[in-house]
């Protein structure tokens, strides 16, 4: 250590050297700014027709958008699958977004199944729940005091947990569990895939006339159809789960912060991380909670930490990014892209007349601080001219797989459309669905 | 950028910036490594009396094994909870790993649902089941050729896939499930907690005289006695689930590779680390692991992305250290750790009398070519000098949290115990289970 002065320690050469470095990169990016060839300009993302391509996931290095008319006519053959809602639309911003969200995860991390020994959700991750609370109380659209949070392996998990806790463990019999057509497909699905005897699904909640408990599911904006929702059996002995997993500013005007008993909410529609897997749950009461939890810990021993670190990550950068003035947020950024396709998609069904996607009303959104429509994350899109059964129509003429109504306990002239795939993909939906029908694609 | 001379641009610049760096931070840690103050001694990982304590989990820095006896008297007063097998013990091991099965994860991945669109099971990461083939193909504990690969949110979502695919879905009622008894706690508790008219825990398999089809689970080595085990009631009617959570040579001697229909392996008990969340299922059938598939897309739309890119790299250094002649292997360590537990606690029962811990035969392990005893996760402990109800004597008497062994379809002078603790809880518990048993402790 002694063949330098002793005033200057090869620690400090080090810091005066890694000064050097910082304003040499700040140097080239500042040049590379000026010649416009490296960070892709975000102005880019404003949607033009055609929408811009985003880059394939898997690749870590950003490119400039590629994708034009051309690129779209060589795709002609590619069947596109919109049938789920992958919410891939959001790569491009992550992308953008660099290393902010990056995570560093060293291999003895997760090793015990606790992350907080004294939370009712003893594997709920402090940082995690920190970051849900502070994301809602920016956003405005849900309650948090005096909530407890449930995290979930998605919402899924925390939609079963729900039904575990509020369903009477006694032997009356199993609960009906109803929502309004048109009802999320997996609902039913998922309700009695198990042949419960403390569940099962009840169907149509505005067909539901039995005497008795029940659990209502209101999904709101709802999937499929984008609409805001209310209970409709109300009757005194029901139940309310609310799955609020779209009630968020790119997708709907946020009116009034959600105060309900049981709220359901995923970072698969918030922020776009599906493949994270991780929902969570503001619960009212404490035992349902508590229930919650148990069935949680039953089914999966509680919910993958890696994955609760991520998300908030994620959710720390899109809370910042609400207070940073001089940037758009991640809310600006989604919305204007859901703006965009929606606008398309309208605009595709005025001048073709072949289909019609449903109208909504203009709201204020206290997050925007305007008045704006609903821009829902699904298309509940329904063919027009005589055709019986649209998701037929659309995958044996247009070559685009979709989700029958059917599966939603409605009509067949209606399908499901993921508006959140990536650009090309909705690029080449929307030029298809323009096209005429006899056309030959 | 045109103010340094045209043949050393900025980025040149940078680059011989980053390189005086480099060997600034090289010349800084070899200093620190020779006053010996920075990288942990992995000798010290071998055990003394008492055995080494670890660092705190949640700490990114590593420091030095501190515990000694003086530091275990001061924790008299501490409630040591043993009743789950958190894996702990492999914390120290990872650590000293240091940056090797680091994983940075950025901001844009795992936004998709999808994993592989051609596997079957559409949500595994192909990194992941990869490495699952070769873990199995080094350690010789499994078959994997003309297998499926099911991922599941710990081997417990994997059980519940398993019950779902192999129980008839006709109205022919509820499958009875079994196992002997003793058996995992656990799993009498998720086969009855949704109330399924698909399957019903139908208790001991021991006792099980009932004609017709069921579905017989064989842990082995067997939670919570250790044992080997194979199937007991031998119909040709039975449906074999493999539990082979434990078949790892740091806790038995690996005889053969497993050859079943279905087996379940999980990260927690093979590399330790429980709080990702990933296990893994081997099928024969493929209809079967179709069936699972689908019961994880219905209970939580696939698994965690993140922890299985972080199980993939884990599994491909604990592989990488089988090949390393020059230094211990993963499984070298932990059979270390695992023995050198065992023998202290064997030695505690020989010397006490006031507790016994099951023998196990000596077999001859072909991943370790040596014969060795089992030395199980947990210790199936009995009270003796006729105690009746252990888990109360111990909790009581010795502040130390277990299982009683009627969870476990056996007798309250059982409990189990977790030996995967970290080591300073290991050395309090054994201290307190050594002492006399009038100890105030």
């Amino acid at each position: 250590m002694g063949q330098i002065p002793r005033f200057l320690s090869w620690r400090n050469m080090l810091v005066l050297s890694l000064a050097v470095n910082f304003s040499l990169i700040l140097k080239i990016l500042k040049g590379d700014k000026e010649r416009g060839d490296s960070w892709p300009d975000r102005t880019a993302y404003s949607s033009i027709w055609p929408v811009i391509s985003t880059t394939a996931s898997g690749s870590s290095l950003l490119s400039s958008a590629s994708c034009n008319y051309t690129k779209i006519e060589e795709d002609d053959d590619r069947i596109i699958n919109l049938r789920l809602g992958d919410p891939t639309v959001y790569e491009r911003y992550w992308q953008e977004m660099g290393e902010v969200t990056t995570l560093v995860i060293p291999g003895w991390q997760s090793l015990s199944y606790f992350s907080d020994h004294n939370n009712l959700c003893w594997f709920l991750e402090p940082e995690l729940g920190k970051e849900i609370v502070r994301v809602h109380k920016v956003v405005g659209n849900a309650v948090t005091q005096d909530r407890f949070i449930v995290v979930g392996t998605g919402s899924t998990q925390l939609y079963q947990a729900a039904l575990y806790a509020l369903s009477p463990h006694d032997d009356s019999g199993p609960i009906n569990v109803v929502s309004a057509a048109p009802y999320y497909c997996s609902y039913p699905l998922i309700t009695d895939c198990l042949k419960s005897c403390l569940y099962r699904w009840g169907g149509d909640a505005k067909a539901y006339k039995e005497e008795g408990p029940y659990i209502e599911l209101v999904t709101s904006p709802n999937n499929p159809d984008g609409l805001l929702r209310e209970p409709v059996v109300n009757s005194s002995k029901g139940i309310l789960i609310h799955d609020l997993a779209y009630y968020w500013p790119q997708y709907t005007p946020i009116t009034s912060a959600a105060d309900h008993d049981v709220m359901l909410f995923t970072a698969s529609k918030s922020t776009g991380h599906a493949g994270m897997r991780i929902g969570w749950a503001l619960v009212k009461d404490r035992e349902t909670a508590r229930k919650m939890t148990e069935y949680i810990e039953l089914n999966t021993i509680g919910v993958s930490k890696d994955s609760q670190l991520r998300v908030a990550k994620v959710l720390k950068v899109v809370s910042d990014s609400c207070g940073n003035e001089t940037a758009k947020s991640f809310f600006d950024h989604s919305y204007d892209a859901m703006y965009e396709r929606w606008k398309l998609l309208k605009q595709a069904a005025k001048n073709t007349k072949r289909f019609t996607v449903p109208d909504f009303s203009a709201q204020h959104c206290s997050f925007f601080g305007k008045v704006f429509e609903s821009q829902p994350a699904f298309a509940w899109f329904k063919c027009e001219e005589g055709i019986v059964d649209c998701e037929k129509f659309l995958r044996e003429e247009k070559k685009i797989l979709t989700k029958s109504g059917k599966h939603f306990g409605d009509d067949q002239s209606f399908v499901r459309i993921s508006m959140l795939d990536r650009d090309s993909n909705f690029n080449i939906f929307l030029r298809r669905v323009s096209a005429s029908s006899n056309s030959t694609l």
